[in-house]
């Protein structure tokens, strides 16, 4: 199923500002599928890593599902969820795949693919980074950091259009979130423009 | 000059709690000094890698100074700046010590250290993480990212205290700020919490 066909909302976002989706630090779900599993995770480690080719990095406990499923695909999705997303984004994050077979549907998590991408994503979000794993051993083994080079992002143009976020425009249930621990969060708030501040500052 | 024993409101942060001063993904400054050199500059990617020993990686563009003095000091700090500094915080990412040898001065930057630490950090932010340099060329060369092992983390206890963040309570000016790109922030917002959630939904 061709999301990006059906929902007229879901726009493509050039490459070189995909790192704009993930900029302002929000917490992230991780997604991925293989020959025999699908997966999402909340993490909050996730970081942009080069403008172009665009690259990002996540960190992925080696107690995570998700992991190995990368580990065998070779793909994953970073996607930013919503306020309005909340409760099944703490889910995702402290309920494990090889505890709860099920997890996916307890959480309420409904899945589509980007034309004929293979990588699973999750509806409902604001933004969407499909990444190809660059394999760095090192980098997983030791660290558990992994490290994407972005091969398509989609955002939602009622709150990411034209490369900027548009918070302050829409409704609160897209603000993103920002986890701290414990299932304490912040949503994102207010708009500060540099360059206003100079005109009236 | 220490300025944790001058100013009673900077306490220290135990390690294995510093991944929550970065965790809800705030532009950060990152400071450094050499035998000769003394540097500051914000960056956006910079995150949280593990919880215990805790680390945190950055991303230092080649052409900074910053990065130059990090690789022979193997030291340097992350710090979360706040609402207050915003003008700061900017100019300090869009100069360049190469280009402005008083970069530092005319941003209106004061430094101190922590007792006895070389490392200098920037007055006014809301926390600081001190880091030893992790060398992994690998990473430096081809990924422009910076690995560091916390050696110690403080915050000023009007805004995090008690291994959590109190934006919700502290004046407007104490926000961290997420920077989009070209001079468009966004500050942190609304406190929300899973548990409180529960409880009423």
């Amino acid at each position: 199923m061709n999301q990006s066909l059906l929902n007229p909302h879901i726009l493509p976002v050039p490459l070189e500002k995909a790192y704009r989706l993930l900029n302002h630090g929000p917490t992230v779900l991780v997604s991925s599928q293989d020959d025999e599993s699908t997966d999402v995770m909340a993490a909050a480690w996730a970081c942009a890593l080069e403008f172009s080719p665009a690259k990002v990095t996540v960190v992925l406990d080696k107690s995570t599902k998700t992991r190995s499923i990368i580990e065998k695909s070779g793909l994953f999705a970073l996607q930013v969820p919503t306020l309005k997303q909340l409760k099944m984004v703490y889910a995702l994050g402290i309920i494990s795949q090889y505890d709860a077979p099920e997890k996916l549907r307890q959480c309420g998590v409904e899945l589509f693919q980007f034309g004929y991408s293979p990588i699973p994503v999750v509806e409902g979000c604001s933004a969407w980074i499909l990444c190809e794993l660059i394999p760095e051993p090192h980098n997983q083994q030791q660290h558990d950091l992994f490290i994407g080079k972005v091969i398509a992002a989609y955002a939602d143009d009622r709150v990411f259009r034209d490369g900027h976020w548009y918070y302050h425009e829409a409704a609160d249930e897209w603000k993103s979130i920002h986890h701290v621990a414990g299932g304490h969060f912040y949503t994102i708030g207010d708009a500060v423009d540099i360059n206003a501040l100079k005109d009236t500052d």
